[in-house]
């Protein structure tokens, strides 16, 4: 049984008659106590062998676990405050290892500026796993939901798209494409460390539409959008922002065109505006000095269709992203 | 490496500087917004081998996992509000299975009145593991904590102690004991589903000084409010408030009386009021219709010490609570 379909069967009945729940749809749930103020929660949970290798340096590991979080943070605008974290360790841990683990913690919180404030420590008979809870804040009723992309809307993505899935072919050694050095570097640090889009989320409150993170590849993720928001969305292939490193990848190897459309662990934000607010993105591309790029619109209708440059339908398959290494 | 020692060194100095994570020393952290009320967050985790058999109903776990979180509320004073759940799931996992947590959560939510918000499925190629984040409200400055004990004020605990440790013992077979049908099913309940104190706590905010939950064993967790609050602790063993099926077992074998000193999983409030509030504390008992009894008082000094009838000193050396099952 698929995470979705867990979620949809099990649980989603859980969460039904609460409206911040957003029926377990979107990155995190929303909390509103009696001030101006809502709080946005989030849990994301990573386990050794299936999240990553367990040979990656153990603050890498850390960093990536909070940085996911709160690219959720950030997908619904909210500004980050404090986080929680349950570990679950294997009797053989070392402790430097978790030393380095929570180092890795520190130098992002000192970037960040959120602080742990809780968790669990648990022995397990497994590998290494944990769970992270991040809570931030946003102005009551102003948090970005997938479930407001509108017809019409232009569809906007951050930064560039299809790096973290060949950051993890390269380490998986399965890439099959010679890759200059500083195209190594960078591929593989677009997975190993994402950049939560913080500043980004916040300048979107009141300016777009639908709004979530890219964690699962562009296509099965504006899908999601759509899903929400009753609509379909029609995105151009040669839009698609790729940095230098994809791009040279995908011109030695086509094959691996569909990184940028189905790779996942992205962590940009993808998100809706009217029309009428392309200046308005533009004003904030500019100010984060973090490249905006319009790849579409959303239609009436259902679904995501990409178009290359002849208008031929090259829409992926959507398999469900699986985040196995 | 222990729990408690993990936390100190390398978690501790993640939380420096915020004071709502209490020093990762209470139960669960404070965060307030910008009204009148004060977010309440705990986080627990479980992982089949170390904190439940496996063969458990695993609507049974399920409740357990979350009351041990709704008890860490009941501890701060909190009405809980909702909670996030991450899942660890083996290949093996069975739908059944999975259903069968899911109607356990459903049927505890109707009984507390909570929701799940949110949270992760992730798989793992360990045993089924859980975390669970869970969120109340208090309002703002009245959180009751571990570190507002005073010399002077009288120790209270709810319920009866000790059951839980005699039921794991009965469950294992290593009781060593005859018991009685109806003291098998009461230890056993006892053990397999907590009740966490909800209504008591949220009495006691604005009359308690020291409060807690007791999950650890009474006299480790009468050490926390100690050390955080400074002072020192006697408690009379003949005092202790046992159910007739303690009683029954501590009758048959007195190897048990630690039991109701250190066994861990009673997930009953321990606190301190000030000696004037007993009429207080023994409304709230007949409002409740549960038993509140007086153990010890709280003395200048530092530690705890357990006297017997005779004034002997009894005190069990605190090993550090085991959950291992």
């Amino acid at each position: 049984m698929k995470e979705f379909d867990v979620i949809a069967s099990f649980f989603a009945p859980l969460a039904e008659g609460y409206d911040g729940a957003l029926g377990l749809c979107d990155d995190a749930a929303l909390f509103t106590l009696d001030g101006a103020t809502a709080l946005v929660v989030t849990k994301d949970a990573i386990s050794e062998g299936v999240h990553f290798l367990g040979t990656e340096d153990a603050g890498l590991i850390a960093k990536k676990l909070l940085r996911t979080n709160l690219s959720d943070l950030a997908a619904m605008g909210a500004k980050p405050a404090f986080y929680l974290l349950a570990m679950m360790l294997p009797e053989v841990t070392q402790t430097d290892w978790i030393e380095a683990f929570s180092k890795g913690l520190a130098e992002d919180q000192r970037l960040v500026g959120v602080t742990l404030t809780g968790g669990d420590t648990i022995a397990t008979k497994g590998p290494f796993s944990a769970s992270l809870t991040a809570m931030g804040t946003v102005p009551h009723g102003k948090a970005l939901l997938r479930r407001d992309a509108k017809k019409g809307d232009r569809i906007y993505v951050s930064g560039t798209l299809g790096d973290s899935a060949l950051g993890l072919a390269l380490l998986q050694e399965r890439l099959g494409v010679e890759v200059a050095f500083a195209d190594r570097l960078w591929l593989k640090e677009r997975y190993l460390l994402p950049q939560p889009r913080l500043a980004l989320g916040q300048a979107l409150v009141g300016v777009a539409h639908g709004c979530m993170d890219i964690s699962d590849g562009l296509v099965q993720d504006l899908g999601h959008i759509c899903n929400a928001s009753g609509v379909g969305a029609v995105i151009h292939r040669k839009l698609l922002p790729l940095s230098d490193a994809a791009r040279h990848v995908v011109e030695a190897d086509d094959a691996w065109w569909r990184a940028p459309l189905s790779g996942g662990d992205d962590y940009e934000l993808l998100f809706t505006v009217p029309q009428a607010a392309h200046k308005q993105v533009e004003a904030i591309a500019a100010a984060l000095s973090l490249p905006l790029t319009a790849i579409g619109e959303i239609i009436s209708g259902a679904g995501v269709t990409v178009h290359d440059e002849h208008g031929m339908n090259v829409t992926p398959e959507v398999k469900g992203y699986n985040h196995s290494v």
